[in-house]
Formats: C-alpha cells, sequence, structure tokens
C-alpha cells in the first residue's frame, strides 16, 4: 500500500492547526502550495515564523504588536479617560473604521466560555482590571458581541467594575442601520423597543 | 487610524495563498494561530519550509516524493504491463485504498483546462507519453474524473496513445455501489444502461 512522503504527510497534518481546516482540506492545501504555488507557500512559511517572533501583545490594551506599547497606546492625541474593551483585534479594528471613537481598547483576546474551559485568566482579566484602575480611566465601554458568550463577558466585567466604582457602559443594541423592520428579527426589535430612547 | 503590525499583515497576506481562503478566513487564522497554537503554527512553518525543500516528483510517476524514484515505483511486486492515469495523488490513493489494483501509476498533477489556461505541458503530457512508450506497459487505464475536464483530458490522452498502438482503457461508469435508483441522477443511469454487460 502506497504511503505519502513523510514531510508530505506532516505538511498535511500541520496545515489542520488551521481553524475550520479538516483532513480532506489539509490534503488539498498542501497538494495546492507544492504544486501551484511554491512560492507563496515559501513566503507563508516564513511569514508564519516571523510573526511569531515579532509579534506580542501590547503591555496597554493587550493588543498584537512588534513594539512593547502599541500605536494606539502610544498616540497622544487618544483619549486615555476613555476605554473600550473588545474580544478580538478584529473587532477593534472595525470600530476603528467607523472613525467614532477616539478613546483607548483593551482586547480581550476571547471571550468567557466556561464550556470551552475559558474564564478569566484566559481573557487576561487581572490586567484589565489594572488597566481601567489607573486613575485616567473614567468610563469603560464594553463592546463585546451580543452572543451569548460575549453578553456573559460584559456582565462578568460591568460587576466588577461597578464593585470598584468605575463608571461602565455597553454599546447600544437596535435595529442596523438601512435595517428593514420587515426582516429584522424579532429579538433585536424587541431590543430596539426596550432601549428606545427620545426622539 | 490603528494599522495592525507589518508581520501581522504579511501573515494573513500570506495565508491567503492558500485555496479557498479569503481575507476574512485569513485574518481569522492568523488571529488563531498567535493567540490559541502557536506551538501549531511554529510546526506549520516549518513544516511548510521541509517540504518544499523535500518533496519533488517521482522520476517515473510524476507524483511526490522525498527519493528520486517512489515508494510504488520501485515496488518490484508491482505489475509493469498497466500504467493507471490519475489527476492528483489524492486519486492515487483513492485507488490505492481498493487493494484491487497492482499496477503503477501516471500522476499528471492537474488535467487539461484550456479557460484556465492550463493545457498538455501542465500535466507533464510528454512525460506520460515517454512513460507510456517504454515497451513495458501493456495497458494504460484512464482514471481521471467524469467531470468534463477529466473526460476531456481523458479523451486528449486516449486519442494519442491510439495513434501510438498503445491500448487504452477507461474506469467504468455506472451506479455507484450501494446506490439505489431512485436517488442516482439520470446522466448516470442513462450511462449504466448503456454501459450494460452480461449478467
Amino acid at each position: 500500500m502506497k504511503k505519502r512522503p513523510g514531510s508530505l504527510e506532516a505538511l498535511t497534518d500541520a496545515l489542520r492547526c488551521l481553524p475550520g481546516v479538516g483532513p480532506k482540506s489539509a490534503q488539498r492545501m498542501a497538494y495546492h502550495l507544492l504544486q501551484h504555488d511554491r512560492e507563496g507557500a515559501d513566503t507563508l512559511g516564513h511569514a508564519i515564523l516571523h510573526a511569531l517572533q515579532q509579534i506580542h501583545h501590547c503591555s496597554s490594551c493587550n493588543t498584537y504588536t512588534e513594539t512593547g506599547l502599541c500605536e494606539t497606546c502610544s498616540d497622544p492625541e487618544r483619549d486615555a479617560s476613555l476605554l473600550c474593551v473588545v474580544e478580538t483585534p478584529a473587532d477593534q479594528m472595525m470600530i476603528e473604521q467607523t472613525l467614532m471613537y477616539k478613546g483607548l481598547y483593551f482586547v480581550l483576546m476571547g471571550r468567557l466560555s466556561p464550556l470551552d474551559g475559558i474564564g478569566p485568566r484566559d481573557i487576561f482579566f487581572d490586567k484589565l482590571m489594572q488597566r481601567a484602575s489607573d486613575g485616567k480611566v473614567r468610563e469603560v465601554v464594553l463592546a463585546t458581541n451580543f452572543t451569548s458568550e460575549g453578553e456573559a463577558t460584559a456582565h462578568y466585567i460591568s460587576e466588577t467594575l461597578k464593585a470598584r466604582n468605575i463608571a461602565v457602559t455597553r454599546i447600544a443594541r437596535g435595529v442596523p442601520a438601512g435595517g428593514e423592520l420587515e426582516y429584522v428579527d424579532p429579538g433585536t426589535i424587541a431590543r430596539a423597543l426596550l432601549d428606545r430612547r427620545p426622539a
């Protein structure tokens, strides 16, 4: 019975560490790289090893950075009294793209998920508490996702912060911009009704 | 506006060389590797570079190997008079798993697809012709896929081989094992009727 060469087998196995990649996709990816994109594969191999060496967490906001303090945290124009808590750097990018927020961030790098064994330690909870208690922060804006894990995370953080007398807010839920009521789910409309505000 | 660190950006870009990976998945993969699987990422980086260095085409059957001649081609137990032509090493593995075929292989590493600019040169056509004309091969079994490209490839190869007086066969089409006629597509049934054989 024919076996695949060892280094091909090793590559296929290694590709499975990528999220959403099973045995069939891993095999397809390995063949693709070797057959159609050796140059891209070389770039990828080096990019992974380089990133592992260069990237670490910002000492202040916990996002990925190549320097000790990230670009955003070192920006003197930022409003240090506002601290926005997000789950991932991707979420942070989305908020940055609105151009509406001028405060600082704290990136949890995850969300509480007891079922997956992800507890406060995994979302850098102590680092967040220390960051929020620096004396400059006057309001913590919770911008975790509106999934059950994101909500639980927001709840957990807000309870702890309130106990320390730090003001906490949560970004608003409601009908999305451009949303038509007919096509919005009832849960969202219910929330939008509850959270209605003076027009 | 916050930018991502250069090496993270480079990693995200590099991941897009994988088939089926767009900008969003690439970003998700990059974050996953950095946050949750640094060890896996390190293994992957090295596995890619190692495979690129080690893997090349078998001088006889064109499949991937770390040696000059692959394991199958160097096996003296194999029937050198039969040559099975497949599109990919994955197809070859599937045929091996049947334990029914004892001949040798030729792996095209693709299929003819003029629309994608894939011509005879890209499927190692000359190498196949040379291989099939070695004097030992008495029958070439075409096992390319039954897609339009696979069929066109089989047709192209069989025409050329027939012109050189080499016997060519094509693996059978028909109702799959365990198939119920009610759930099989009409094209397959039509083919099964046409290719009917004495019971």
